[in-house]
């Protein structure tokens, strides 16, 4: 067949021979590691023509598909199914140039200008803000330490009123299960089987965006000294996989979950990729709003992750990788949980320890503050924020992530992060911000 | 200052060392030239801490900014600047994921449901499916050889009733003013003057997407022997830019383009990124949507493409590979057009040659065929692509590209590309076609 048909360039007119990337040898995981003992691998032109791989530049630099590459699509599914094995047999994966992308895609494919859909009461700012560009507003839930309380929601749709909110009571209800942005909440096993009890009692559709899913971290045990990085290694993959809390797509027995996978935060963002698990035929539509959108991730990224991945690691050895990950971060945390319980004041700010992910999330006790019941929450806020700020160090407000109504006044939060700092740095940190907690609230200086 | 706030992720967590990329040497840019004289270009974890470069991969694989690398965003500034200098001060450039992406960005951003968009009668396929989508229908304007007709293009806009069309007079026109897809048409210098003026009175802004502006080539003699590559080759960078019919972007004193451009026909597609210019106003918006959906090109696209154009070559030498690719291009057309010449029976199928792009665009006579007043002109069509396809061929349908009023019949049109096929298939994919038509039309097989 001679195809004159389609507008696919010639690979002959690429100015590229190949790509090759130092990655990390055998279990050799450290920054000093991968540096000092990267190994290459090389993506060809033409290495599917020669037999050398099942992938390569001249088919990754062309036009590909809505899906993204076969390849990468195969690996992800086959990675899907290890670790969620979702319970029914139409199930189907389609790449993504990101989570934030992702939502989005779902958002204008469920939703009309004017819907609502339900978000944790603090929830990622980058999802709120895709709804208000599309005129859709989050219905913010009340949280615990586990994150969204099954109880109110159930209460808000069962008394969802269509004329009073004038719009249909919302279906869609989006979820980061584990190490949640920006609260650090992770749900357990049981709050999941309830809010999924809800959700097929309401007939909603689940997103789960899961990109700290593998940054489940071991128990903190408060006093104890964990800071040196003593976490428990997993004896065998199997074990790994089975101590983390299980997704909603791995109990969804009614194809209601739509999962959201990234490489963001255990590979790189700026991969921009990362893959979207649910029905085929949800599947479907949204690789069609590929078509006529991003297409695909890019070539270049999918080409290296695919060689990565599968050619340089297989599934078992990314395993390993995401086990080093969740210990470094891990580590991280336990630092950062030291340093609060040295320094921070206790009477104006509590926090619960993260089980995963990236954040802390500290409460304040703003009726503590001197001039509470004149100031505002917010101005509260601002006021400890411009004082950590004075001390010359960031936290993130809370409010940035408040779903509720705007206008209403939400509780005083602060969120960091143990992602980023150097270590001694994050201890410095979290010094400062004690000072000017003690400060904004008159209390006397640490001795 | 210390930064707890950003939950961006540690470099000293990506699984790389480096990139590596094998690259053109200097001015061989043959395939075969490429693999044998591939200079490595080298991109490291930390080049900028170390002064290696302007960017690296400790930057380019972490979150990024929704405009897209500063880097980028400055070297394809000055690429614009260099091509196309627009005639007004505050413009300004946003990374895309390609074309697609932003050209439904724009129809976001600007458009609501019901809303109409102009654009050429025949037209990019990905472009009309974007706007149905969206409910944002195309109204297709004529077209001559030239692509848009200004004249119809102001008596529908002169003539709009909005109670009759239920939607306000359209404000947006989508044009591909080189090389069309998929008539291969392009507007000359006039033609373009004439339609911004229409622009002008009608209050309209011009969405230019411009893939193929590069690929404009040699005229074309008919009956000449061109096919052995002897493209002239301009003298200078300065007289190979003064070559070129000038851009919508150069001529816009009113800031009413948005210009849409892209490395897929010149790199490669499967680079995912691209940049669009306008009125710094607009990209502000659109580098907001950006943020909430795609982010920004992957890193790993816009580490390597920095690479290659900005320390690799600069502006000049991208300049010579743009000459070079223009030349391949002309060739691949000269072969086309002469087997054109040599097999197609002209009595049933009439062409004009591209003056740019990579397509061909066949009018057939459906009045010469046997079953003509019996057979639609869309059953006419289909026979002709199914005699094709007998032949073990593939053209495109024309009425894929139609973007009249769903239902009407348009005239009977197919599309060939010379992008892709080996030489000496695109002579036999020909001669093919034209057998097609002889059976379909019942005319004699040619001696």
């Amino acid at each position: 067949m001679i195809s004159l048909g389609g507008g696919l360039p010639s690979s002959a007119y690429f100015p590229f021979d190949n790509v090759s990337v130092g990655v990390p040898g055998d279990n050799l995981f450290s920054e000093k590691d991968i540096h000092e003992y990267a190994q290459k691998v090389t993506i060809g032109m033409h290495d599917m023509k020669e037999g050398k791989s099942a992938y390569d530049l001249s088919v990754a630099l062309n036009y590909g598909q809505g899906s993204g590459s076969p390849q990468m699509v195969r690996w992800v599914t086959e990675h899907t199914e290890i670790v969620h094995n979702p319970p029914y047999q139409d199930w189907a994966a389609v790449m993504t140039v990101g989570s934030t992308s992702a939502f989005e895609m779902c958002l204008r494919s469920f939703c009309n200008r004017g819907d609502y859909f339900i978000a944790d009461e603090y929830a990622f700012c980058s999802a709120i803000e895709a709804g208000r560009g599309l005129g859709i507003e989050a219905v913010g839930i009340h949280m615990d330490s586990e994150g969204m309380i099954p109880s109110h929601l159930d209460e808000v749709l069962s008394k969802w009123d269509e004329k009073e909110r004038k719009a249909p009571k919302p279906f869609l209800i989006y979820l980061v299960p584990t190490g949640q942005n920006p609260t650090g909440s992770t749900q357990g096993t049981q709050r999941r089987q309830e809010i999924y009890a809800i959700a097929q009692k309401h007939d909603l559709i689940i997103i789960e965006d899961e990109p700290y899913y593998f940054l489940q971290m071991d128990k903190y045990v408060q006093g104890g000294s964990q800071s040196n990085g003593s976490s428990v290694t997993p004896g065998s993959h199997d074990e790994f996989l089975k101590s983390l809390t299980p997704s909603y797509l791995s109990m969804d027995i009614e194809g209601r979950v739509i999962r959201l996978d990234s490489f963001s935060k255990v590979i790189a963002p700026g991969s921009r990729c990362g893959w979207l698990t649910t029905s085929s035929k949800i599947c479907e539509r949204l690789m069609r709003h590929n078509e006529v959108t991003v297409q695909a991730p890019s070539g270049f990224s999918q080409a290296i992750l695919f060689k990565l991945l599968d050619e340089h690691w297989g599934h078992g050895k990314y395993l390993d990788w995401l086990v080093h990950i969740r210990k470094e971060y891990s580590t991280r945390r336990n630092i950062m949980l030291e340093a609060c319980e040295k320094y921070i004041p206790r009477e104006v700010a509590t926090w619960t320890p993260p089980a995963a992910g990236m954040f802390l999330w500290f409460k304040i006790d703003s009726e503590k503050h001197p001039a509470y019941g004149k100031k505002t929450p917010r101005e509260i806020e601002h006021e400890i924020f411009e004082a950590v700020v004075d001390q010359k160090t960031l936290l993130a407000k809370g409010s940035w992530f408040f779903a509720g109504p705007e206008g209403t006044d939400p509780g005083v939060y602060l969120r960091a992060t143990f992602a980023a700092a150097e270590e001694s740095a994050m201890v410095e940190g979290i010094r400062r911000f004690a000072n000017a907690l003690r400060v904004t609230f008159g209390l006397p200086a640490q001795a």
